[in-house]
């Protein structure tokens, strides 16, 4: 470029930009997925039909603190001031009804027009998206894409670093922790899902590390900790924990709650008995970046001034002699610990919002395992979509991992096409479909042999021929019984993840995970209050 | 009840009330087709996740004038005024932000909570919905559903009928209308989407068959006028129309142009050349009532006063001679008035807004076909989900009509499981996939050989046996050639709609309609004029 000012097209700008925070193709809709293992990610829609088929996707990102790019290309300039009833409008030459639809689930916005400074605009939305980790909106209109902006500024890459703290606060805060910890006969530490998103886990874990305190996880911070080290506990879930996770955290006399999001299937209905002035969240210290305050934390910590009570191993391999008196069906009880022997270090394991995500609290995490799943926003057919974002992420990562999919068979109908483009793509993860024979969530919810909670059966181990996989690089299983489960589980060919495989798991129909039981029983009570 | 006032709970009274506009089902996403055959639907969705899922398609209701009631089943008001952060949210306690993202296409809305008289609401927002022919938005909260009212108000019907004109104001148009028409040596009749969504066909036809006037149609008018009528004379779509269609209509000195909707692909990309001057157009009448200003014209008029210029018989059969000397390639040229001719009377004929709505333009239907397709909102993947609602509506008449759709196979991947509610259903539509090789239409627009517009190619024919189809009560066909394909035509059993049956049809590539062809030629112009 020898000196002068590269002209650059606002398209290729951006695409540059976006490059720069990892992101390596764009999506439809499995943008969600793909930003949860490579930091961000960025979807592509239309203007009006494209974009409103999104809103559920990308508010489920709002939800869930997920950094997703939503660029939507808009119709030029000149027809939008035409007011023209172009198709895909409301044919009342309104071209800002959709993008206002997105405000509410944009962290911010911006409208590449004439009026814009493209590429400022675009720096501080794409900085923001990473920041704040969560959905930001451009509206990008047909004749800006080739418009030639200074490509100078891209010499400088968009800071990545979150805004520091001033020092004199962050130290305040620090010792106020501190202080409570020292004081404290019995700390615990909770993991939750805003230490994922907001990417404090180096930070957590040097935490965990250096004071081995007695660890645990709420279902959306499953993943966050190294579930293998001795000071891990178990996930805690209120009321819905089991017996010796729940006397062990509610028996703290601090815990340390780290990226906090107490939502109704993420805290057993809201029956965490963890109360305020035994605990520290740092959503209490507003305008204070977590991250720093973790570093300082870690650095000053003096651990003659902490007492440590050992945690109570949790142990999720279920005894020989009870495994063999219990019946061949494949009971969620048996399947998750058994399914959590079997998995592997860097696993990325993608869970349904449905009883796969109730059962996989049931199972022990090797380490460096990546969770996916959207307790929070809860839409259905999300993991689906989530899979083949993930697997194209690790795909572009070069390293070996298996991506794994847990999903119901009525969840898999909702977004059954995203497996073409699976295939698509050549790439290979390992997909269990829960057949239970209809919505077994929701019937523990409601209408437990309600009709409306039936589901017409497909042939599932179909799928995979339909949409045109090699059948050399592909294979489908059918398993009904614990013994076909171990013996496919012990298939070494089967567990590689070198193909695309899809399991179709029969299971019983009204056998659910036990969490996801006294979760619809903690609901049923919490409405019959809220009724009164 | 013996006189006494019956209670009824909220749900039943809202569900009785739907039933007397013809709703005998809820759906997903498939109310539009079903409304455009029962005349108005209702979709039931969860709150949060469901109701987004769905906003692209009730934004298309409200694009095309279709009456869908979407209900919305919100937590409890307990619930919402805690702010709980309940699953299906954005996790910030904000209840109100999905319904406010349905304001802008709805064309009004209710939330059934304490301080709404339930009865009343509902009765306007139904009506309003019927009578507006556009989605209205219903929030119905858990704790109002059994909540009782009074049943007695049932009795009475909601008045289907519209506002009546005031008189004096109604006879002063009509009299306008008549002057301008016995002035007028020259008149069409020009008929579009409005007068079949606003329900003036029975008006329309009455103009028709009393004045004999020459009758064109838009491509989102077809199927409004019985087109084997003599005075029929085809589809005007501006430039895009054939050259006798465009001398007669823009040779006329005056058009009755009843429904107008003049949207981009609707008026072969803006080139309607009827001058205002020349043109009646009832939108120039605010707060008017088409429907009783048609009536009091067709009762008030005197044909001893109106010249009448015989129209061009439009022939779409193509000669024999022709045929011969085409190749084999199934084209759409030949394809489509091929069609025309092995459509039935009442046949329901449905369209996506791809290659086959431009082709559509080209067959000529016999009487009582109606035509669904949505060439304003154009959202992909809608003929599928249309083609389920249309075919239980009509299972619902139970009168003998075939429902046939034409889609893409690009299209038909977005939303290929509606066939599976199709086959739980028991219904029997002909589905022909058009299979060109990726997304032609799009081609024709931009990027011709684009890899973006190729398609992941699946074994469409095995769609139906993956959704469970009965081998004996189902039937798959593929097609290659202009025989093969004629032979499929000629064939009784398979013409007969008593089955599902799929036609995977392969055509050429880079083969498009001609009125694709010269409307992707005027957009293309149209865009370098804007960008100017």
């Amino acid at each position: 470029m020898s000196g002068e000012a590269a002209e650059i097209t606002v398209g290729a700008y951006l695409c540059k930009r976006l490059h720069e925070f990892g992101v390596r193709g764009v999506h439809g809709y499995a943008a969600d997925g793909y930003a949860r293992i490579k930091g961000m990610s960025a979807l592509i829609t239309t203007f009006g039909v494209g974009e409103l088929s999104a809103l559920a996707a990308v508010a489920g990102s709002y939800s869930e603190h997920v950094p997703v790019v939503h660029i939507v290309g808009v119709p030029n300039t000149a027809s939008q001031k035409q007011q023209l009833l172009l198709h895909h409008t409301l044919g009342n030459g309104d071209f800002r009804v959709f993008s206002d639809m997105s405000k509410s689930i944009s962290e911010t916005f911006c409208t590449l027009n004439e009026a814009a400074d493209y590429v400022k605009e675009i720096d501080r939305v794409l900085r923001t998206c990473w920041v704040r980790a969560r959905p930001v909106y451009i509206a990008l209109p047909t004749n800006t894409v080739f418009q030639k902006v200074d490509g100078s500024r891209l010499k400088k890459p968009i800071p990545f670093e979150l805004d520091l703290n001033p020092e004199d606060v962050e130290q305040e805060v620090v010792d106020q922790i501190l202080d409570l910890m020292y004081k404290s006969q019995n700390t615990v530490i909770l993991a939750d899902a805003c230490s994922i998103r907001h990417r404090v886990l180096d930070e957590l874990h040097q935490l965990v590390m250096k004071t081995n305190l007695p660890t645990f996880v709420t279902p959306m911070g499953k993943g966050a900790v190294n579930e293998t080290l001795g000071s891990f506990g178990g996930v805690y879930v209120g009321d819905v924990s089991r017996k010796d996770v729940k006397e062990t955290v509610e028996g703290a006399d601090l815990v340390l709650f780290v990226g906090g999001l107490v939502t109704d299937f993420n805290s057993g209905g809201f029956t965490f008995h963890i109360p305020r002035n035994k605990t520290v969240r740092y959503a209490e210290f507003p305008g204070i970046t977590m991250k720093y305050v973790m570093q300082r934390l870690v650095n000053q910590i003096d651990m003659s001034k902490i007492k440590v009570t050992p945690t109570t191993i949790i142990d999720n391999i279920l005894p020989m002699r009870e495994r063999q008196s219990m019946t061949q069906d494949i009971t969620h009880a048996w399947m998750w610990p058994t399914l959590g022997q079997w998995l592997r270090e860097k696993d990325v394991v993608i869970t349904e919002t449905g009883t796969a995500i109730f059962g996989l609290l049931e199972t022990r995490f090797p380490a460096d395992v990546t969770a996916i799943s959207q307790v929070l926003w809860g839409s259905i057919g999300y993991s689906v979509g989530a899979l083949q974002g993930a697997a194209l992420a690790v795909h572009e990562q070069k390293v070996e991992r298996r991506v794994i999919l847990f999903v119901g068979e009525g969840s898999l109908q909702l977004s059954a096409q995203e497996i073409s483009t699976i295939i698509r793509h050549g790439l290979t993860p390992i997909i269990f479909v829960l057949n239970n024979d209809g919505y077994s969530s929701e019937r523990k919810i409601h209408g437990a042999e309600a009709k409306y909670n039936d589901i017409h059966e497909w042939k599932y181990t179909k799928l995979l021929d339909l949409f045109n996989a090699n059948p050399e690089k592909s294979k489908t299983y059918q398993v009904r019984t614990k013994t076909e489960m171990e013996k496919l589980l012990m298939n070494k060919s089967f567990a590689t993840g070198k193909y695309i495989e899809l399991v179709e798991v029969f299971m019983p129909k009204q056998d659910a995970p036990r969490a996801l039981e006294v979760t619809a029983q903690n609901t049923a009570r919490l409405n019959k209050v809220l009724n009164v």
